[in-house]
């Protein structure tokens, strides 16, 4: 792997923002230039192509400057007209900050409410459109960042493209970090967020629309302006963004397809998929076990046990060993730690989580079984898995 | 002046992006961190605060991760309630767009259309308020960045402020250019953009209301989420972003507003009126005179003459010179050029500039009585200025 300097303060290791690769953060500093210069233009171009490999969509990929949950409303927004009918996958904090932003447009929201942790089964998306045969869209995440949990978006997708609901998916967590092509399986609309597997600062939000998405949007009642996807389009006809554009990050983001080309896709996603194994190999051997019975390759949330206070976990893991990990959101406060897969982490920087993490679990614990043995078995299974030999 | 290492393939000279300090690339350029870590807490508290210095008021100031538009967006769709009047000052491509924002949101609105490179008259929106006594917000640019023109916003406050409406300004090419009190003058909602003024890449728009304006806030009916500045200011009292922070951008604005404290707001804004004054002495050495009557010292936009194209003028600038200044938009295509006075932009790159448009000039004429010795003048017109002998 490659040398980091200067070293973060911390060891970055949340499920975004996630850690920026040298050469990247080096983009970021170069002098500013205008996004008319033919320069840039060709980084342009060729950031806009290559989105739609990482995407797997013959569609045009397009980015706003905002945050993921920019790209969600510009998801939402565009094929969305008040009084809608929609379905909205709630399983964690994401599912309800999309089915509150429909309320927000107007739409008539069902919430299928699943287990915090747990997946949707197709069948039950299959359910609720038999149950509300008018049913306009289905919304759900790839992978619940708040639970770590992964949906069948294959098999749902399965569903969705025989009916006449359109399926939105937040892949903000999962594209990069998975296979998730979105022609093949059906994909309606799907959304990207720069700071997760994309490995650059929070700021470019991606989003594409199928054909059938398309006719939605040109009829789409929900006003719209900063995310009107028809003026984007228009504006990137001739080889611009709709407004200004972040030309650092843009350019950032052209280092990393590049990497991402020469890399291929499959082994980008097999080196985020390696650091789950390591993480939850480890995590067994530390006593603890994963809270969502399908996870995500992009991250490990991992269940405490309820004699150990998550809070002072986490705070313990950034004071003393200056490793940055994410705790549980609303309900899952204090209950979980999520450990991200994402971005340039290197093999010492695995180990060195799992060994705070063990530290700051003996710390902060009882944890009567946890002991220097069980940590250094912990470290030797993530370190087995990281070399290939599990 | 600093050094700036390295040299940029171009010297940027438009009125958005404008060239970054290196001191604030090289903050860009820090390892990721993450939101929550005490480091960038602390970061945000003095970010949020010392804005309010910029923009001269008592209310938070909030931040979008969006470019200016979406700040416009976020102004606009948190007072504004469908079907409500709204006088939109319409002087140049700004002016146009949040028009057409306000339409798209379902407002009534009234254009008050200004010749472009004209500044609106405080007389006109008396007029027009007094024409439509329900008019609920009056839209305005405080700098039409299309023509260059200065709206007068303290005498526009002084008529809103004894109505019913809401005076929204755009100051996106203004706040940190220009003194721009919002809370003296009686601005209720004024919105930033970080790629201004502000010396940064896009990514950042700044926005904040006044008290009044907060009581349309709590009763306006537009549908919004992503820029909902309830939901934000929910989440500023916890010290953080209601979504994603840009945490490297909002470090990078530290930095930038450590300068400004540091040197004071009077100086930051007296350096940019002084490359205006010398853009300005050269311009008439040159033979041409200014576009717009009452001009902001955040650009000049200066008239060519209709011998001249002013895209094969912009670029003969950028390919002979590598120098980046910009041209007309929509109407005024080829007929002026723009050039910017934000940023960290040095004498030497002033006098660059001028010296390549003078040669562009002499090679893009006819420009008969345009020669050497007119260029020497220009120069020495700028220099001046620029020494404080003029």
């Amino acid at each position: 792997m490659m040398d980091r300097s200067p070293k973060s303060a911390y060891t970055l290791m949340t499920p975004g923002p996630v850690p920026v690769p040298p050469d990247v953060l080096n983009t970021l500093a170069e002098p500013m230039e205008h996004h008319r210069t033919p320069e840039f233009r060709a980084v342009f171009q060729r950031v806009m192509a290559r989105l739609k490999d990482v995407f797997a969509t013959g569609q045009n990929v397009f980015m706003h400057t905002s945050t993921g949950s920019g790209g969600m409303e510009s998801a939402l927004v565009n094929v969305l007209s008040p009084g809608d009918e929609v379905l909205a996958v709630v399983s964690g904090k994401f599912g309800e900050r999309w089915a509150e932003m429909a309320e927000a447009y107007g739409a008539r929201v069902h919430r299928l409410e699943i287990e915090w942790g747990h997946s949707v089964r197709p069948e039950q998306i299959e359910r609720g459109l038999r149950e509300r045969p008018g049913t306009r869209i289905v919304l759900t995440q790839a992978c619940e960042t708040s639970t770590g949990a992964l949906h069948p978006i294959r098999e749902i997708a399965a569903v969705t493209r025989s009916s006449e609901a359109l399926l939105l998916v937040d892949g903000i967590t999962a594209l990069g970090a998975m296979p998730l092509p979105m022609d093949e399986w059906g994909v309606d609309a799907l959304v990207g967020g720069s700071q997760k597997a994309f490995m650059l600062p929070t700021g470019l939000a991606f989003v594409a629309f199928s054909a059938r998405a398309w006719e939605r949007v040109e009829r789409a009642r929900c006003p719209r302006f900063y995310f009107d996807i028809r003026a984007e389009r228009d504006a990137n006809s001739n080889g611009e963004t709709l407004f200004s554009s972040n030309v650092p990050l843009i350019k950032a983001l052209d280092v990393v397809l590049e990497r991402f080309a020469r890399q291929g896709m499959d082994a980008v996603h097999a080196r985020i998929a390696r650091l789950a194994l390591a993480t939850r190999a480890a995590a067994r051997e530390l006593g603890l076990r994963g809270f969502a019975p399908q996870p995500s390759p992009s991250l490990s949330a991992l269940a405490l046990p309820s004699s150990v206070d998550g809070q002072a976990l986490r705070s313990e893991m950034e004071k003393t060993y200056r490793v940055t990990v994410m705790g549980g959101q609303d309900r899952l406060k204090g209950k979980i730690v999520r450990i991200g897969h994402m971005g340039d982490i290197r093999d010492e920087d695995e180990l060195t989580m799992i060994d705070a993490l063990g530290r700051a679990l003996m710390a902060c614990g009882p944890a009567p079984s946890l002991d220097e043995h069980r940590l250094g078995a912990a470290l030797d299974a993530a370190s087995a898995v990281l070399a290939g030999r599990a």
